[in-house]
């Protein structure tokens, strides 16, 4: 796992060495890893190398310190595939979670320029403001925020956006959303978004708009989302184009 | 832009309203913004206050600080859809920046059991070993560690992979990139990774594996790159399914 010739700082060797172990399933989460005198006697170096790739691990999310008891390997991240577009709450139950939601904000402002004219509809018209901490199985994973046209998502209340306000729009409204861009940006948890989301400040954080589209063509929303970099993970399927 | 009876911290709101007057070109990129004195005295709020909203946006790369002179709108953005199976190159040259490549390691190796069968190979195969720093008008961008199997790509020289290594595969080899998978994380910036892409450490990186496929399906790579999250975002495009 480590080899003292290679260009390569020791202790990102171990760091990298140690990710391997739980990509493979050798670390198992929950398990309690060995002790970073364990690990520097096995690799002969020192315990400050040692710690280093640990903090650097336990900042990512890979391990967690429990005080007293010693360092353990995290639960693993949940990977949402980019494909399909689908509503947190259908996301958590597909993985067997349990959904929840704390709505923060719930309130109708004017449009400001900017979400108008993502919006499409004209400066001062009547927006809901929404902002929620999403839940799975009642820990928190995400920030989100979000505006949509009060004309054409009438009688949403403080109860509705509690739970999943897609299938209200869908059975309820009787709408039909076709689709969304994402934009993804890695970005670290402000003081505000860390305490929210039961992280440290200075967190890796994904920062994710969603512009959300009808059937016919009109916007129904855009979402601003904070997702735990550690609790998280993307993927996506690309094919490559018939080269010119 | 500032609503001191919103339980949001005032911070908060008024770098929210800075990125929103950049994202709307109300600020332009390579701008002077107003001083920290002119934003404490235009919003009668403390000069603290404008810092720690500045901060964050010097931070996330909305904002540069260049001493002596001021506080400036950063460049945007590079804008990458994950749509496409594209290489560094094509998406640099397609954006009108000259690609560039610093090689820090190649070598060839014995594959690791989990590159083994995230390649597909017997454990111990001769795999390449590449890491590179790739460069966007001779800025760095992206750090990039590569695996193949030397039996798929035979002939790879330090040369060849200080260009395009996608165009080698498919010129001279006459082989078919068919697909990938990419899996999505975010992480902060590690002492070594901020040397080499010039930032500091702790900064927001997109941290990517790609893993792609040759049209019969062969594994052809498995690629972990960390970008700057400072002049990356990626774009998805989502399509919602029937509902049941």
């Amino acid at each position: 796992m480590i080899n003292k010739h290679s260009p390569l700082p020791i202790y990102y060797q171990l760091e990298q060495g140690i990710k391997e172990m739980i990509e493979k399933g050798q670390l198992k989460p929950g398990e309690m890893i060995p002790s970073e005198r364990e690990w520097a006697e096995t690799y002969d170096i020192s315990r400050m190398t040692v710690r280093q790739a640990i903090n650097n691990l336990v900042n990512d999310g890979y391990l967690v310190r429990k005080r007293g008891k010693g360092t353990f390997v995290a639960a693993t991240k949940i990977e949402q595939p980019l494909k399909g577009l689908t509503s947190f709450s259908e996301d958590m139950r597909a993985r067997g979670m349990e959904p929840g939601t704390n709505v923060l904000e719930f309130r109708t402002i004017p449009a400001s320029p900017t979400l108008a004219q993502q919006l499409d509809i004209r400066e001062g018209a009547e927006i809901y403001e929404i902002r929620r901490i999403r839940l799975a199985d009642q820990f928190p994973m995400a920030l989100e925020t979000l505006y949509m046209p009060c004309a054409l998502v009438p009688g949403l209340t403080r109860e509705i956006v509690s739970g999943s306000i897609y299938e209200f729009i869908e059975t309820k409204l009787g709408l039909v959303i076709r689709s969304a861009v994402q934009i993804i940006e890695a970005s670290v948890a402000r003081k505000l978004e860390a305490d929210l989301l039961q992280v440290k400040e200075g967190a890796p954080v994904l920062s994710i708009q969603r512009n959300s589209y009808l059937e016919n063509g009109q916007s129904l929303e855009v979402v601003k989302s904070i997702y735990r970099g550690d609790r998280y993970k993307f993927t996506v399927e690309m094919e490559r184009k018939k080269s010119k």
